[in-house]
């Protein structure tokens, strides 16, 4: 028989399966009494009546899609809304929505470097900002995890348009980016410093304006924000926030902004209601974070190896790939459900159990976190 | 004062303002009384109450925002449903959603090749595919447009595991790629088809289901085709068909997959009943093909240049990019929204409007467009 061209991929799905790393699809109901641990819905806001009010009524009054691209038919009066809002809120000059963070990120550092540009990348960035990179065709010098010396080294030794890029509060562990020093080294340099705060915008800073805000950063003149409309804000999308002209650039330049079509109304409605809501009950943010150190607090008084959580990830430390696995299955029999990281997913090679706080957990149900996951817990090699 | 990290930007903005590039965001109200041949809501759907009824269903009984990733927390049943559905109606083994088409294309592009492959790529592909293709790292020989004889030759060329990648209908000329011989020469040299089925599925073929389908190649074990839920669908979203060795692959190894924020539940919900809508209602395709040749037919009868169309998109070539830009301006001044597209974005380096027709149109919605596009149209040089 013939070799068809997609032979080679069982093979590929035989390796992968005899090392452990074949991923499954577990479709959840509706109604899971499952003890969620593992969604980025750090404030609760996802299923908040007025924010899924605020789905359906933006689909119902404009349409369930957008209809086509931003620059043709996508953009309604709603996303112009959201884009104020957002800018406002973040301390902004202006802000730009794209369909999912994804494609923010892409957008960003694509558009603001270059062939020629350097672009100085954390070890630990998201894969957004890494694919960015790639499809940059700038110079992209990855550096060691939040290490603002190697960040000055490397624009020293590159001189020319140079953009730093790193996530604001770390997807994996949790951990927040030096952005003050970092700024620093960049200001020094001419360098821009881009910063993706996925993880942060909602949870950290007063009232959840962000990392960037939170140092002292926002509305810089030389600091690029991305952040996503579906973590704490509970909808799906992502937003560049910066000075007007950056963003003018990117409404004239970026592929995943220009040949995407606009996120759908419904997202942009829930999004808009969870600022509203965020606005209105500003201790949300101070919540989540609470949980998070709670949390951790606990783990690590009961001997597991938790980090000190800057936002609400907590990542607790497995001694192995396999026992990481068997600790979040254990958990999810239990009725916890937790995220399991294990290489080549996590920067440092150490696999974990990556936990998130929400808002809206109640003492009992952090009680029974605690509970499940310290009983379930490997014992140390 | 010191140079600033954007300074540059200015004068990038400034020569594209000079050469007349310069991009605007138009924000449309929720009532406009403009009519539409710009979006891409072919069949009308995006608007229709069991539509935008499913979405707003969607988002109040599974929330606003899927929560996470499709592996973490992102997958409801609902997203399990609506692939079971995608599959059956287009006759493929597995189907796997995206947050949107460009995202599915950037994974079906990338994770079907890598290092060593080759990538044979129509040079009149869409933004997605080409920014897959630079992520790949494979080797890509873009052939000239429709011209399955050079892409027999770049096969020749480069004997090893090769990938051929196509737009199904293409997206500013509406024009259908020769999917048949195209599978043909891929067949005979042992290499992959991947279509971009975007503006054919819902639209080309008996019941919508597509141009692979129309070709006779659905369920082809050496097709894969990728498809939006933002176009005829009336929602937002991507989805990739195919064997289900290669859905198995693209959950194990996809970027845009496993790093990204599933699809919103309301998003979801719009393309079931929009799918359900054309399962009742068989002959909406149909008719937006009709009003599609129509309107082809009466502007060609009044002496313009358009293009036989295909699916639902009509071009209208314009005589210069700033005749075809103020063309538009006078349609839309007149109440008609059409699309406008010059270079870079058109693939033969020909300004042009950019019509597309919607199953439902009236025939006096029709009759007031071509009544507008024809008084409005420059006269050739
Ligand atoms: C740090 C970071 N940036 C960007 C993204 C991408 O955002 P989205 O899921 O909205 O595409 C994610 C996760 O999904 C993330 O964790
Ligand atoms: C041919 C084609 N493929 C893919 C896409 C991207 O799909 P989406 O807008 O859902 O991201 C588009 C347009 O938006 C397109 O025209």
């Amino acid at each position: 028989m013939a070799e068809g061209p997609f032979d080679w991929l069982d093979e590929h799905a035989w390796r992968r399966g005899r090392a452990g790393l074949t991923r499954t699809l577990r479709p959840r109901a509706a109604d899971s009494p499952v003890l969620d641990l593992a969604s980025n819905d750090y404030l609760g806001l996802t299923r908040h009546p007025r924010v899924t009010q605020g789905a359906a009524s933006a689909a119902l009054r404009w349409g369930a899609g957008a209809t086509g691209s931003r620059l043709v038919t996508g953009t309604t009066a709603l996303h112009a809304e959201l884009e104020a809002d957002l800018a406002a809120w973040c301390g902004a000059e202006a802000a730009l929505v794209f369909s999912s963070g994804y494609a923010a990120n892409m957008a960003a550092v694509t558009t603001l470097t270059g062939p020629g540009a350097l672009l100085v990348s954390d070890a630990a960035n998201h894969a957004s900002l890494i694919d960015g990179c790639r499809l940059s065709r700038a110079t992209t010098a990855v550096v060691p995890h939040a290490d603002p010396e190697a960040v000055r080294k490397e624009l020293a030794a590159h001189p020319g348009r140079a953009v730093v890029v790193t996530d604001g509060v770390f997807s994996v562990n949790g951990d927040l980016a030096p952005l003050r020093d970092l700024a620093g080294v960049c200001r020094r340099a001419g360098a821009g410093l881009l910063v993706d705060d996925a993880h942060g915008l909602g949870v950290v800073g007063e009232r959840g304006t962000g990392a960037v805000a939170a140092a002292g950063l926002a509305g810089a003149p030389d600091v690029v924000t991305t952040a996503v409309l579906s973590k704490a804000l509970g909808s799906q999308g992502g937003v560049v926030l910066g000075p007007a002209r950056v963003i003018r650039h990117l409404v004239d330049n970026a592929r995943t902004f220009i040949f995407d079509t606009a996120l759908a109304p419904a997202a942009v409605g829930a999004a808009l209601a969870a600022l509203r809501l965020l606005r209105e009950e500003p201790e949300r943010p101070a919540r989540a974070r609470e949980v998070a150190r709670d949390l951790s607090d606990r783990l690590a008084a009961a001997g597991l190896r938790t980090t000190v959580p800057a936002a609400a990830v907590v990542s607790v430390l497995a001694p192995s790939p396999q026992s990481a696995v068997e600790w979040a299955a254990d958990c999810r029999a239990r009725g916890v459900a937790v995220g399991c990281f294990r290489p080549p997913s996590v920067p440092d090679g150490l696999s974990r159990l990556r936990l998130t706080a929400r808002a809206d957990l109640t003492d009992d149900q952090i009680d029974r976190a605690v509970a499940v996951i310290t009983t379930t817990a490997p014992t140390a090699p």
